[in-house]
């Protein structure tokens, strides 16, 4: 029986530990893949303290997976051994419900997330269903995709969703993990693109990395200037924001959209939706379509996570300063 | 000079008084029409108090309005004399602007109400720019498409902007003056359609108007029983609701519609719009080319108001009724 070797949290909030687990024969629509790299997202974070009540003990985290196909599946016809790909937050999905027929597989109800009930990237090797194993365009660097892999793709999709075009103003508000590859991909998709964050010190780089311009969010009255300006914002933070004053900086017709979770309600007044005909909408990750779209967009363009490397063995010192929010922006964990 | 007659309020509150006003040559763009219905909308109760700040006094209420063309300015090329029109919450536009430009007009910053800052439609006549006097076919009944004018627009658009179709499951909440139109335009775009009421006893009317399904949301629980299933929510009710239980209620990619105006702020949990790619939108009445196509579709699909009927002469009555919400569903005033 094959082996795959990684580090597991046994239990919520513990430190990661060296795991291993054995592999039988390959199922036929899977994958096994080589890891080379792994992206240390903050739902990782998430699942080792179990934050979301969802984790089963003991597992390896890790969901933003880059490597090289070692074997493949009898039923598989996608993929090929030696191709290099990334894998996201899903592993698989049922492949048959009405979700999964359109191109949605995300939101399929029986979507298998890639480390929970299974073990994840922080390891050598994984097995997924093929439709969830990426082919990363050869251009880009597998450090700087294994983070576009979740990241990226919550980011992407929503831009992509709700029909970003060059005549579109885009907010991206909170310049973190999430939020500058925001720029990157509104910048990409042509639009005039406003930075919102509460660190004025992240003026030049968010620049430099596609807003033409920036909005401190500690300025009072910062927000009330830019009111009626924005055909769409996507809010990437986990705070509390004033939601009326993001609504009031829509356009008519503007959508914000959240993917960062606030731990309050987002409080709306219903007259500000309504005269505006605004929305509030949330965004998930993406699907397989939208995860193949979103690596050709990042080569043609340029998009790249802004990394730092740590290797593997030392994932608990990445872990420990992505929860200080010391990272900037996305850590990844390197075979 | 020429005088129109009708029924004015001076101070927030007040009972309508006869009231007169003299009108001047016609402006080139704007049609006269001799007013023979308008409805009683709940709007117009809240210029009446002033309970939004923006009335002026005195002034005419009333923009549900059917009547006939008596006369037309030099430049009006849209309309004719003798023809029926209606007109509802909008009396003009900037006509330049890009929301004016691209059939938004209802969106234009220099939207001009029918009756703030003019006088409206409990009168015996009106003058508006002829883009906002809409043909009525003529098959449909003057008392029965006032109320499409404003409250029938009002669920219109959103039907119509969110892309209801034949495979689209529909929820309708708050079976009253909007509502009983919603759920009428609801099946008229071929929806499955499920209208929710706290009132029991309007299940049978519900259901003859076009509701396929009836939940009392007065039963504890069956809010929860009905849980991933609609595509669209439309919530005409101006009281406060169990939002999050509406959010779960919406299948992925699903849509809560506002069009009432609820006292407090809506709380929504961030994870519930994230996780099924939902949204939370509002939207008020509609374009001069949503209210074309509105009365075309009342026409084929025989969609109206249900009304009681008042002389115009007994306003203050029909305020007072709807006031108590004792009319079913739709106040007019006849000339």
């Amino acid at each position: 029986m094959k082996q795959i070797h990684g580090l597991a949290v046994h239990a919520a909030g513990a430190q990661l530990l060296a795991y291993k687990y054995g592999v039988e024969e390959i199922a036929p629509n899977d994958v096994e893949v080589k890891i080379s790299h792994c992206g240390v997202c903050h739902s990782d974070v998430h699942l080792i303290d179990n934050d979301w009540g969802i984790s089963k003990y003991p597992f390896i985290p890790g969901h933003e997976i880059v490597g090289v196909i070692t074997e493949i599946g009898s039923s598989v016809r996608d993929r090929k051994v030696g191709e290099r790909v990334g894998i996201g937050w899903q592993a698989d999905s049922c492949g048959i419900c009405e979700w999964c027929r359109q191109g949605d597989e995300h939101l399929c109800a029986l979507s298998q997330p890639t480390c929970v009930g299974r073990n994840g990237g922080y390891a050598d090797g994984i097995r997924v269903n093929s439709r969830f194993a990426i082919p990363v365009p050869e251009v880009l660097e597998s450090e700087n995709v294994a983070p576009l892999l979740c990241g990226g793709i919550t980011v992407y999709a929503p831009i992509r969703n709700h029909g970003i075009r060059p005549s579109s103003r885009v907010g991206v508000v909170g310049i973190g993990g999430l939020g500058h590859i925001g720029l990157q991909f509104a910048k990409a998709f042509g639009a005039e693109v406003t930075a919102f964050s509460t660190s004025k010190d992240k003026e030049a780089e968010a620049k430099s990395l596609g807003a033409h311009h920036f909005v401190s969010t500690r300025d009072t009255g910062a927000l009330k200037k830019v009111a009626g300006s924005f055909d769409f914002i996507l809010s990437t933070v986990s705070a509390d924001q004033d939601w009326p004053a993001y609504i009031a900086a829509l356009r008519p017709k503007g959508t914000l959209c959240v993917v960062g979770v606030p731990p309050s309600p987002i409080q709306l007044p219903a007259f500000g939706l309504i005269a505006g005909q605004k929305a509030v909408a949330g965004s998930p990750i993406g699907s397989p379509r939208d995860l193949h779209e979103m690596l050709d967009v990042a080569a043609r363009h340029g998009v790249k996570a802004i990394t730092e490397r740590f290797p593997m063995a030392k994932a608990n010192e990445a872990i420990a300063k992505v929860k200080k929010n010391q990272v900037r922006y996305r850590a990844v964990l390197g075979n």
